[in-house]
């Protein structure tokens, strides 16, 4: 049989688990032999690999996180720990991988299938939703669930003590959660890369909401805009309200993987096995576009930034200004 | 300013409310004056229409069912009802309406419509997603997770026990719940209308894993295809596992509001409105295919059967014979 | 190091596997070698006694269920299959029991220590919460949440219907899961085996309550009862109310335990081990009283019936008659 | 009719609207008017104060925070706004009060019942279950159960990643919410105001269970001790383990009532209520003892510090040290 292994890389998201899952599950269907690369790039150098039965992941469609862990890997950036790496897939014959992560784990990859006989399909798993190319990455949609939780409870509390709350959501240059999570949360301000906020705008609108008995505000901040304290300070001072502000930070990575994300990981899985059966040498990312899965390279993706639908930026563009 | 009214008919799903929060949000944002019609065609027949303001639809979007209720009427068979019903909106010079429900909801509007001067957008809202024409239906995915966490619970308690549980999830004619449910949760068995099972055959499958020390066996079976009794029974006798069926319900039609339907809730709303302000007459169902949103006249969706993807029955297919 | 071992028996319930966590590390601290039994007392009549490291109850305090299983079992009531009980016991120098049950497992291990040399200590879990002497059995709180949420769910799809649920829980002799949810939820009618019932007087202050708009009705009905279809039946014709029944049925004993259930499994183990440790011979059950912990011998309990608090009475007589 | 009224003070907590509720529910069948007072003792100053209606506390039972708000008010301490509040509450014939607070809320009622002729019982409702003379505070298995949630989501991504997180819980003076969430969570540092806390001692337990393989660590840290970044700092240098840290902060208010704190709100409400009507003047607390319900005046609270039972300390002490 041939062998296949299966390795996460860089931040983990929920879906990760339902993946590997499946991953075994159809290599076995495909009369493959499924392996097993824990703690990431870190682990594949260190040569952390392990055969999978169909019991090493029973149980674990419904846990978060990923049980074969993760690890971002300075390493690997180094061609002697890259060549380690190979030498240890070598000991098993494994010339295929199927890779779960991001961006710079996908160039890390691309470079590493260039030096090597390997043939790799990377599936986009970031809660950040920020790759080019895929109108969907793994983890997205518990993501937004969990956030959504925790805003559905911040608002009980906050409409009980007129009280503004700004809750930063993750996102470093893109602001898909915070957007998504202000738009479907019903928030009345959202913060996000993509749009130049106005604050003065902002505040004649809320200043008149707040007159007309308005008791409560919620803000949602993209983390990576950097301006939750400012929001929280503008909200105290110009619109007298007094503000908390609450930074989600992990919690938006746990919970249990959603139906979406589920059956996103078992289609990404099955369709990136097949991929690299079908033909002898892959350098290439699986991306999910207008419903239909497609492969492109790495170049096609890792240099352009990912842009927020005109549509869902519209919906959102009365909390901005 | 226009008049523009929202109904909700047939059976509930979640995602209703956050689709009457935004319709009323957006209806003033297009200087509409937005109306609620209660009680579905029931109580527009009984004239049950009310102005709806801001405050009538806050603190709404994160819960199941609907606020302005629902419901089936075979008076509105009758054409003396239907002017009832007509007379009622030109009270407040309705003739824009925004229908939330399935396919008969949707044939008993366009009668509607063809007799009298009014205009209509339906939204496919059913979580037996069973609308042909579109991917999506309001509700299905809040649906999904609802019974996704009951079978996470029924698994943990079905491996304490070595026994059997048969779950039967909704969905008369389409075994859509019943099929992503079972593939998501890792089910043994799955029993849907789509799909002729083969007992023999699943029979052989699954005592050789009892033998292997299978220790409980999760059956999924569709309402539609009235065999939850019959896969007992051959549990409990041909495979030897005591047996215990769960009939989900109505439970499936509960639950807070995802995120998907909240964001769907609110595109397919604003899309409707739009559409009903650009053409003088409408009479069309709002669709959500590939990604893209589309309107089709009913004759287009309701006299064909809605067919899952292929792919989907596919990966369920080890699980029926 | 002396011996010793811990078994589930009977119906699961969550929090015994925070128990079986609990019992190994607390083992630990007290120098002792802790034992798994598996599959209750079949598995204890079939040898299948496992010593217990840390990692074998790592990620295990937030599952439903048990994940050393349990059974219910007759051969135990033959006296050769507890001599080879007893053998098996031997084995591994085990006269240490700590034993997670119901009334029925408790007598069975009576048995068990009046005819060998085992000490025993029994710890009510059992989400019918009927045990007598104790004010708490493992489980209950956390059945009693998932109840809750079922309720809450089925509120928001029924007060959309104008429909009426019927909703049985379990509770063969013991109404406590039934009356609890009804006070908790609301629900306007509760059927239990402590209250004899009177549709006559319910028919009466309902009717008012629906001629003055009630939209739903809820029902909350024990099992035990046996009048889940009764219930319905009457509300359909006496009240004419379009009325479901939903039997909550298995998914009562998933859920992941709470924190209640997880705080007294620690304790009831931990309070279990020390008596164990203190005494030469056991035979008794842990029990819960006024917020104290105390021992009982089985005599003392079964053979009573366990009675509702007349407050908790008391506070559902408007749902009964 | 005799007339009543409710109002919540100071911090809300989850479990506040289903003894609003209640409130209303048992004052009808007490043939009493019951009254809403919003906003607090600010909402008391400036006569917020309505009579309620069925409808105005429907559907609340499983809403956390307070539809009737809450507030902190400075001006309360100044004679004549008491004097305005009196007034007020005249104006109704309102000599009766059930104030939902903490100590705080609980001293100035007192001064307010030493001034005019006015009764109150207050309910001890706070998240941090500091208040002494009572084993319980409305909200707070709420609260833990909702920590709970964090808390599992967290090691999944933890466990994921190699990582170590310090999450901190509210609790100013005490840490009750930080030990039962450290204990039912199986954290590995819990750091409280009630024990001293040891780094080396610590450290030298968790350097061997790094050595011999853990994988993460979850600390967590009462927000009165003001040692999260101590001990992340800690963490990151002296077990060289990468650390994040989680202000869990208002989302611990959040969150639907569990089943506990809606029955333990009912049975605070209707006992307060009895209090009430038995004698001409009250002016005590109602508490919650070894499964009792007593009264006591303030002074024998208010100026003692809750103890935390040796029992659970025990249960903390190796996570401290």
């Amino acid at each position: 049989m041939s062998a296949i292994a299966i390795m996460c890389s860089g931040g983990d998201s929920s879906g990760m688990n339902p993946a590997v899952k499946k991953f075994v599950d159809y290599a076995y269907d495909k009369n493959l032999t499924p392996y097993l690369i824990y703690d990431g790039l870190e682990g594949l150098i260190d040569g952390e690999i392990k055969e999978a039965k169909h019991e090493d992941v029973s149980g674990i469609i419904h846990l978060g996180g990923t049980i074969i862990r993760t690890s971002r890997s300075k390493r690997f950036f180094e061609a002697k720990y890259r060549q380690n790496a190979y030498e240890n897939l070598q000991k098993y014959n494994i010339e295929k991988l199927v890779v779960l992560g991001g961006n710079g784990s996908f160039k890390a990859m691309d470079v590493f299938c260039s030096e090597f006989d390997i043939s790799f399909v990377g599936i986009p798993s970031t809660i950040d939703n920020d790759i080019s190319g895929t109108d969907y990455c793994l983890g997205v949609d518990t993501a937004l669930n969990v956030i959504k939780n925790a805003l559905d409870d911040i608002r009980d509390t906050s409409s009980s003590f007129k009280r503004a709350f700004v809750i930063e959501t993750m996102g470093r240059d893109c602001g898909y959660l915070a957007l998504i999570s202000a738009i479907t949360s019903g928030a009345e301000i959202c913060i996000i890369p993509e749009i130049k906020y106005d604050l003065k705008s902002l505040q004649k609108r809320l200043r008149q909401e707040i007159e007309d008995g308005r008791a409560y505000l919620i803000a949602i901040v993209a983390e990576g805009t950097e301006s939750t304290d400012t929001i929280k300070q503008w909200i105290q001072t110009d619109l007298g309200f007094e503000a908390r502000d609450i930074v989600l930070g992990h919690i938006q990575r746990g919970g249990s993987p959603s139906v979406y994300d589920r059956l996103m990981a078992f289609e990404y899985v099955a369709f990136s096995i097949d991929r690299l059966l079908e033909k002898d040498k892959v350098n290439e990312i699986i991306v999910y576009k207008n419903s239909q899965f497609d492969f492109l390279h790495i170049k096609d993706i890792a240099n352009k930034i990912y842009k927020i639908d005109d549509r869902l930026l519209k919906l959102v563009s009365k909390m901005t200004h």
